[in-house]
């Protein structure tokens, strides 16, 4: 495949220096050349309100949209909040389902990276997140599942990722996840 | 016990005509008269980012903080979107838990009623939730559950309920959750 | 392709009359020529219980990790007990998956039909048994998702499915697993 | 309270040397006097089946039945199978729920402990235990939530518990049980 798989990496922490983000950056960097990995800011939108569904919509809905539509894959890095997804994320999953019939995220295959400083890597966040997966009809890599447990210590000063277990761990979840995502997007071809 | 229990109520969809909206207002009317409930407003938090929470925070989170603060007990009305919470009650529970060792949810004993237009009552949604409530330390009302379906169908023009079956299990779901939150609230006596 | 797909059904309940059980048989018998499935029993198993697992282990055990290592694929048919799946099939997930590195369960892609007398169609059975397959590397189809209610309702005395909007959607279930079975299957061909 | 609290403590691991049924004899010995705690035996009960639901039901079903029906509160101390509860114990849970109108679970207080050689604590069995507990009316302890991680690294060579962080942490958890115990079951009075 000539063209490079074009990746939204969505990060659930709105925190500039947030360790979530500098790990969605190490993934970015560990990824295979195949891959084209760009963030997508998710803190601008509007909480959803189906009351806003005018047209147009707020701007930053549609200009949402239409990133995630032209996306062929999605990567979610998230940290937990109260034991589930925080509601930056939700709000960007809401965004993105509607109008309804309309979704953006139908198809498209995914993969979830969650990191907390905590010992249990949210664990939380990232199976809730995987529910409404289901319902988004994103096909979510199953294995390796990663769980980033004690992620405010995996950086040196100007954010770079200096753990070598993490980095490899990271990097085949890169690997798998591109064979994931060339796996899914193959299924048209067996219609 | 003379003075009433206050009972912040939470409805989680922002629409104006909301179903969960009537649901939360049948379920004040319907509620024992030792009870004051209100509806405590959440679509114009702003996202939750730690960075803002700077000293003063913004002044929305500030007065939402105090009106839970100064509750008994929290009631949750609630349709699910994408399987979950939707994202705007999630940024209020997200809200309400920091800064860091200033939760306002702690030990408040807390229920839900979660309602869709499909039929399965926004099952997903209502346990999500619990699933935050236990590390909110808000002690949830196990039994009546309240999966409230087909919820579209329940109310008149004007937004009031006429389904008697519908009545009849808010009103009892309202008396044993007075009960549980006097349970709940009598802990300290124990001590 | 020329040799069927092999598909292994377990059933989540283990009455004879089960709901379940005809559900299941009406899925083999809609479902696309080119699979094979048969239902895979697991009401003999012993619980897992890491002592036994010597040399050999209880011949129930290796003759159900035989079958479904055998398989190209596996069909869950699950009512709800107490909000999770039934113990009877969550052992026979448990057994399937031991000893450690020796799993049967592991890249056989999966779907799941929950059915219940209720309304809510055995929702809590079905997304917990996500949970499991996320960490058995079971790729589980995400839509459609079929949560079939009032399941008590959809058979004649002899146990056949007489409802034509079930029948209907079953076999288009049945229709888009075929085509995510051999969509995941095809993944050793991209690596 | 003269009369001390009984409590059912049920093990979710069936091996002899497990790791939770060590916990949970350390749970038993750091419990505050006015509890008496028992290890409930969970292992011999056969899977959960209606069909044998006869009059009378198993010997083993009818035992475990009235030793829980006999408690004043339940404790469950378990590890994660495949992201959730094991079989055994998730079979404990269905036994005691049955027949219809006859669960022996009722409004029994209840608390849960998680354990896993692992990093992650079993938090998937936890919160899928807590799950079933809602529709059993189990009112569940929410704080302090225990996820006991590296389990395998505690006790020395006969199993008696010999770290010593988690040794005050159990303590405190056992003591606030005990109020929480005391709390829900003074609940009869303020009806």
């Amino acid at each position: 495949m000539d063209k490079p798989v074009k990746v939204c990496v969505l990060v659930g922490s709105l925190r500039k220096a947030s360790f979530n983000r500098r790990l969605a950056k190490a993934l970015i960097s560990l990824a295979p050349s195949s891959m084209k990995l760009d963030i997508v800011e998710i803190g601008q939108l509007p909480l959803y309100n189906e009351d806003l569904e005018t047209d147009p919509p707020p701007a930053q809905w549609t200009a949402f949209r239409q990133l995630i539509k032209a996306a062929d894959a999605v990567l979610f890095v998230t940290p937990e909040y109260n034991r589930s997804v925080p509601a930056a994320l939700k709000n960007a999953l809401d965004v993105g389902s509607r109008p309804y019939g309309h979704s953006v995220w139908d198809r498209k295959p995914g993969a979830i990276v969650s990191g907390s400083p905590g010992a249990i890597g949210a664990f939380g966040a990232n199976h809730h997140l995987r529910q409404s997966l289901v319902f988004l009809n994103v096909p979510a890599m199953q294995q390796p599942e990663v769980y980033v447990s004690h992620v405010d210590k995996l950086f040196d000063e100007v954010g770079n990722l200096v753990n070598e277990g993490t980095s490899k761990l990271l990097q085949q979840f890169m690997q798998t996840f591109a064979i994931w995502v060339e796996t899914i997007r193959s299924q048209g071809q067996h219609n």
